[in-house]
């Protein structure tokens, strides 16, 4: 795991922070949906499964990772996107990459993904392929131990006896945090805090879903009631949207530090962290885990 | 460093070749210019320089780290560039990132380049600042020295006693190669052939560039006469330019390992690559080291 340190003394609220580079993860083109995928890879292999139907939006990471594996794999691979099929074919980013992989894909409006899922897979079947169930954005119980395993990954990047008190992502589908939060728990970083900064979802549904995948993970979620942590106070207006003041920050990042987020993800993750830090008077290692999307400024 | 392994059973030539990804280079958003930038770097602070003039196209790699540098260690920064001021403000890619780094913009022809230079280098003397002069590329005994001490890098990084009997890469400049080749020597690969393929220069004036580069280091470049291989077979009509097939072979690149090449850089060089291999029989360990340009993709 790449773990880079990057001082924050432009925001004068602390010295620095620990980024874990998953941004940098080296296949697929990187991500948490790269790192996800490796783990389902694995569980489409133990199931014999020779063919993938899943979703996403037209400028998906997950959708870019999956169409990318199947054709490494050489599985077949049906991508139910929603959004314009015209933007689709004309914008660059995760799009122009879901184009180069050799993938099926079928455009239908949101309230469509699932019967269109469905077909996909009865066709997949009809033609004597297996294929793979997988929701959109990787939300299954492989996908979300890959972030069981990433703790122990961190772990062992880190110097030894480095504890961290807490961690910030963006907080999407849930499976992110949710693998991250019982990984700490595994490692025996029994209070660490795991905040999700929410790009998508408000505070109760998002909050329920992480409670889903931990679930998933087959963990008694009782035992999590009070550990999640998920904040919709920096959507900036909602999925894929995102301010001036945003876009200022992400940049003023850049010219800090280096390294670059986006708008839709990762840079509302980092300015939530900046705030959280500075509102709460946080003190400690913290880290922030960049899970990528620069797919997402380059659409 | 980050080695891969990929299989390119695809094409029937062999069954892998090492990957050296400086696509992921951590710092300024990868590839070599980022690298080569590190070295650079250090060079401006051992020269008290506190301002940077440099000079590329207007979706250059080298000016995106130039511009992300300067940002991060406060220096100011004057990028004169050549191309259309209109596209730099409606492209994303490197011109984006350029965009988001706070630097000062020059837009000219490319003949105007060297006065252009000349007179950014008076005006930040004018104004009391130490300028550090940047040929465009990061074309430099910094920059170069920064592949030297590269081939240590990878020479760890490899498992213990593998040696390396072709090292391909995108060749332009010529000073990763010049450095590429000389660090080979100074590992003890001295028989290590270093293939640059070329992404814009005759092969006449290419193979120069490297000799000059490496007079830059200080090395005896007559010891190096009969070492400069440089190969303009595969420059695809010129510098950006590129046909269907290279587009369908860095397509099918993506599917069958999972790497992304672009069109302008590493997609020739791995083409040129593979060729090469095929019709020249090569055999022993051969490494290709991608040296990024996933920008000028989504350019």
């Amino acid at each position: 795991m790449r773990i880079d340190s990057v001082n924050l003394n432009a925001f004068s609220i602390r010295e620095d922070i620990t980024i874990a580079r998953d941004d940098l993860f080296p296949l697929f083109l990187g991500g948490n949906k790269a790192r996800k995928m490796v783990n389902i890879i694995a569980d489409i292999e133990r199931n014999h499964c020779d063919a993938v139907v899943t979703t996403g939006g037209i400028q998906s990471n997950h959708c870019r990772v999956v169409a990318l594996a199947c054709s490494l794999n050489q599985w077949k691979c049906k991508l139910i996107l929603h959004g314009s099929k015209k933007q689709f074919f004309s914008e660059k980013g995760n799009a122009l990459l879901m184009r180069m992989a050799d993938v099926q894909l079928e455009f239908v409006p949101g309230n469509q993904i699932g019967p269109a899922m469905d077909q996909a897979m009865e066709e997949f079947r009809s033609e004597g392929y297996k294929p793979y169930y997988l929701y959109g954005g990787g939300h299954n119980k492989a996908g979300t131990l890959a972030y069981v395993d990433a703790m122990y990954e961190l772990k062992k990047a880190l110097p030894a006896e480095t504890g961290i008190d807490h961690i910030f992502l963006a907080s999407g589908t849930g499976s992110t945090q949710a693998g991250i939060l019982a990984g700490c728990r595994k490692v025996g970083w029994n209070d660490t805090r795991v905040h999700g900064i929410s790009v998508a979802r408000a505070q109760k549904r998002g909050s329920e879903a992480i409670l889903e995948s931990l679930d998933f993970l087959g963990a008694d979620t009782s035992t999590f009631q009070n550990d999640i942590i998920f904040s919709d106070d920096f959507l900036f207006g909602g999925y894929g949207k995102y301010s001036r003041e945003l876009q200022e920050f992400v940049s003023q990042i850049a010219r800090d530090t280096g390294i670059l987020l986006d708008t839709t993800y990762s840079g509302k993750a980092f300015f939530g962290m900046v705030e959280t830090i500075k509102n709460q008077n946080l003190t400690g290692n913290i880290l922030f885990w960049h899970t990528g999307g620069i797919f997402n400024l380059m659409a």
